[in-house]
């Protein structure tokens, strides 16, 4: 089999192209990092939501679910950390009007300077860390000055505009009076939502430590970096689980997470060697522990999740800022301590753009022509199953089982266009299976069920239909090889 | 069997106390009209979504769906109208501070008049609406002090604040830098998006009309009263599917959907005779033909879904606005033309009221003690089960029965406490079923289930367990009867 290596412009293409992703509002010329999920696209970022759900509530005994709002009080991101230090640092060069963040322009020098001194490198660093926290950007604006008077690699001078705050929260407000309204946050991640909401959570499910609660939800960042697709978009999906805990047992519980998340992304059939575990370099003011899951895209090896033993930082803050106790109080020891916490944090369309970089594929059909098919497992395939009666004939008998299937599974009905151009737009949108219906059905009762990565074909009896998809394509499929 | 009658205040109490629902940032003394949905209620949630979802998106072969952005292009809202009309006129009572909406206000006196001068009823009406329309504050003010001196039954005389607008709209802005910002809004209404992305829609899946667009999604209203709990949230959460049909079939394919919407609750089990289709006093601007289906919630008859004829005004302001041909063209006739639109609009949040006030009921324990407990249908349930080992000697089957039956099933596992407690905790947050684990469970491989609204038992196989649970309790056994 031909192995072709798609870019990120074939994914893109491939992606708008067949009902998986659409800019939003492009009739109106589209919004900047911000996309919609086809009707093939939302098929499948929902089964993603709910192989991960189940694998985290429904598994678990010991993870309750929650769906929290976003809008939320402006305090909860005061106590969290992100008004005072959730912003970039930016930077317009005025001749080509062309914007850079300062710290990415500072490291590349920076990293520079570190192979023949590293001593003034070090130095450079810490003063531009402080300056950031600062917020003085007199400083930044003098660094730029100073050692980045053109641009890595350019000959030409620079004319730098003034450095600017970038706030990477989206900003609006509440409230039925103008001038009596309050400021909110559209929320940049879901976690903040679990650690205020945690006692209450714990109270009404008699949960006792350890145990986790987990989310799937919108956040949104006004980023200034847009290039890279559903990589980095202002408007994303995370799938979070915070794991409460004793303190002290950070340590084990972080390593319990970090191979629990692993063996989930081995379930997605994607082979380990694409993924990798990387330790974070520079660990968040927050993180005990931290570390990426890393996935290599066509654009690099880059985080699809992150896992953090964040410690009692959060719960800590909101108790300090809401001035209401946020403590466990064990039933057993009658002991009242802080939880410590560690988190996993997925991307879910990051995870969804790994499925389509590493599921598309081309191949040879029965006539050695190209085809172009989705490898994507069963279970997360936006349909199970296309049915195409061959002839006229064979309509009724088509039709009859159609409407018997789709009461359990998602299915495409396909009567029109040679059986080959029905196989090719069924591969290409990931479908497991064809079942094409013939004569033999008709006489027999039953149907020849063709495999999208092999080609080849089965007969089964329409009887054993139902069971037989349910095995191969249920999410309790996948659920079940979690227990082995 | 008893029945109490619920007020709001008894379901709101109870969706706290129980996991199902929590107000936002509760600990930062909450976010009005803005909720979490619990542990309890996102399981809740999650399977009326899934009920409707698969009744529209799987059970239909001529519906598909999307899942479109939050932040939407200002334009989008200038061609629906709602830049220019989405707002209310509210004023404040400067003595106690209290506000009013000005519409509520003049509706209320106007309706007395009525009853006495119907011609003078009707000028001051539509002097009313067009001062609206036109944005005439300074009408609405002499409104206010000439016919509103005083509050309906009341004798103090009222000092009436300067009548104000209040945007229904949530504004915020994009982009990195501060003075090149642009404005967006976040969507008042998930229809939109599936307007905006009809094309693309229709290409992508080669749908041919008569085809609808199906989504769930949140929407956002900075609502002036926010006293009804779930009903009216600042964040909610809209079901709607978008009919696209050829112009003239308006009236037909109206009443299909009323027909088949009414079917769909029915489907919820709860009786008939609580709902009501009522016709529209007032059409919309947009509107051909609309009607509410209502419920009676314990505040009153109240919406929980509009079915609506749009015609085609919809795809013709995108068309004019975008500057972007949006008519489908048919592939047999080849003939070109705008749709016409039915739109059938649930509200998610309102489902999930309505389900826990018909839900709650209050009966006899075997005790002759007052027991409470939540009729949920069980494909809605948050957990299908609740196992229960009866002594010590029993955890190790009821542990291994657990871990194999929660690969399929959301279920609970409770080892503490008497039974009976268990049983009361089971019921009351709407699980259909608890299975007790005894000595004949270990000699005979045999469960006993009881059931939530009888109480009474009856003895299974193990090995049944499975199937009789998924006939019983899964979304598939309510499609079923979709198409009965």
């Amino acid at each position: 089999m031909l192995k072709k290596e798609f870019k990120l412009t074939d994914i893109i293409s491939f992606a708008t192209s067949n009902g998986f992703i659409f800019p939003s509002c492009e009739i109106y010329g589209r919004l900047q990092a911000v996309y919609d999920y086809g009707p093939r696209g939302v098929l499948l970022q929902q089964n993603i939501q709910n192989f991960w759900w189940k694998s985290m509530v429904q598994f678990f005994p010991n993870i309750v679910g929650l769906n929290g709002s976003i809008l939320m009080d402006a305090r909860v991101w005061k106590a969290s950390g992100h008004v005072d230090c959730f912003h970039d640092w930016v930077v317009e060069d005025k001749k080509t009007k062309k914007r850079y963040r300062v710290d990415h322009l500072l490291e590349g020098y920076i990293s520079q300077v570190k192979k023949k001194n590293s001593e003034l490198a070090e130095k450079l660093l810490q003063k531009m860390k402080t300056a950031m926290k600062d917020g003085d950007r007199k400083v930044l604006q003098q660094l730029l000055i100073l050692y980045l008077p053109h641009l890595p690699g350019k000959r030409e001078e620079v004319v730098w505009g003034e450095v600017r705050k970038m706030d990477l929260m989206f900003h609006s407000k509440v409230g039925a009076f103008t001038d009596q309204q309050e400021k909110i946050y559209l929320r940049p991640e879901t976690a903040q939502s679990i650690f205020v909401s945690f006692l209450q959570v714990q109270r009404t499910t008699r949960q006792r430590i350890p145990f986790g609660i987990a989310q799937i939800g919108s956040a949104f960042r006004n980023e200034f970096n847009t290039k890279q697709f559903l990589f980095r978009m202002r408007e994303f999906h995370q799938m979070e689980m915070q794991f409460f805990i004793e303190p002290g047992e950070d340590k084990n519980w972080f390593d319990y997470w970090c191979e629990q998340r692993m063996k989930w992304y081995r379930l997605l059939g994607i082979p380990s060697s694409s993924f990798c575990l990387e330790p974070h370099q520079n660990l968040a003011h927050y993180a005990q522990f931290a570390v990426d899951i890393t996935y290599f895209f066509p654009f690099g090896r880059k985080e699809i999740e992150g896992i953090h033993a964040r410690g009692n930082f959060d719960l800590k803050n909101h108790q300090e800022y809401s001035k209401k106790k946020l403590s466990y109080i064990d039933p057993a020891s009658k002991k009242s301590f802080l939880p410590h916490v560690i988190e996993t944090s997925a991307g879910l369309d990051r995870i969804f753009l790994m499925l389509l970089s590493a599921g598309l594929r081309t191949g040879k059909n029965k006539k050695n022509k190209e085809r172009i098919y989705l490898d994507l497992p069963a279970p997360l395939a936006p349909y199970k199953l296309t049915l195409c009666p061959l002839e006229k004939s064979h309509i009724f008998y088509a039709k009859k089982l159609s409407d018997e299937l789709r009461i359990y599974f998602s299915l495409l009905y396909e009567e029109r266009g040679y059986i080959g151009k029905r196989y090719a737009r069924s591969d290409i949108i990931g479908t497991p299976y064809v079942a094409t219906i013939d004569d033999n059905s008709i006489n027999n009762d039953q149907v020849t069920v063709r495999d999208r990565n092999t080609t080849e074909q089965i007969i089964l009896q329409r009887r054993e239909l139902v069971n037989w998809l349910t095995e191969k394509t249920s999410i309790s499929s996948l659920i079940k090889k979690m227990s082995i």
